[in-house]
């Protein structure tokens, strides 16, 4: 099954692109990233300015989906899932014979409603907020760790 | 009120500690990193072992804190709080008169059940395991936010 990231925004941070290569590394696979521009966020934006960078970053994101998909947004209000849970899911996808998985990250204002309807797993790392940037380092540690779950490997105790 | 990290073990990856120096470089001042050494753990570690480690490992944590230090403790099953309660929460020690904060991480197999009885609140970064290294970035990540939402910093929305 092919793993996908579909994030919104450049990665900025040289040491987030230096653990995202790691874990691409010790995958033995490059985890497809796709990177979206962002909108511009006006300043002292207003609920409806809001909602409309969400949609605008939104529709971007649809526009990349297949309908073969399998899609899991990450989401502060989602899923509280263990990676056991996780990776048990993935595995199910497989089974019943997905053959791509994308995951899923919002810019800073987060997802629009439309996405996460779209989705088939809105998936939480959390309550507390992290910035979407760090996300997609702890994102690619995690799609490691359920490989490792997944292949039997001592990585995950 | 003077804030520290208490951590299991040695950080290796350069990137997480590029990452970890970005935000004491961010704050203005460097957040006290204490690494205890880690024990060995046995191959095939029967539960016995597990707490044998885990309660070593304490042991080593607890002889770092003395009773005026409020102690926050990261356990996957603490918590869950969002990065606004956290605020509220530290800003209630300070308020109250603490001096001194003090943030556990865990060794790979997570804290004793005495370390986490002295502690003053047990709180969750989700379900999701993540690895106590990577931890360290995000923890760090988010001392910076609560700080900049207690300042009324635009970094948090």
């Amino acid at each position: 099954m092919k793993t996908k990231i579909i994030c919104i925004g450049k990665l900025k941070e040289d040491y987030l692109k230096a653990g995202i290569a790691e874990y691409n590394k010790r995958l033995g696979r490059k985890i497809e990233l796709v990177e979206l521009p962002d909108d511009k966020i006006p300043e002292h934006a207003s609920d409806k300015e809001v909602e409309a960078v969400k949609n605008s970053e939104g529709q971007k994101i649809l526009e990349q989906l297949t309908k073969d998909d399998k899609v899991i947004a990450l989401a502060p209000k989602g899923k509280l899932l263990t990676s056991e849970e996780l990776s048990a899911r993935v595995n199910d996808y497989q089974t019943y014979g997905a053959t791509s998985l994308v995951y899923l990250i919002g810019g800073s204002l987060g997802l629009s409603a439309e996405v996460l309807a779209r989705s088939d797993l809105q998936l939480s790392f959390g309550r507390l907020t992290m910035p979407h940037q760090l996300m997609r380092l702890v994102l690619m540690e995690q799609i490691y760790r359920i490989e490792m779950i997944n292949r039997g490997s001592v990585y995950h105790k």
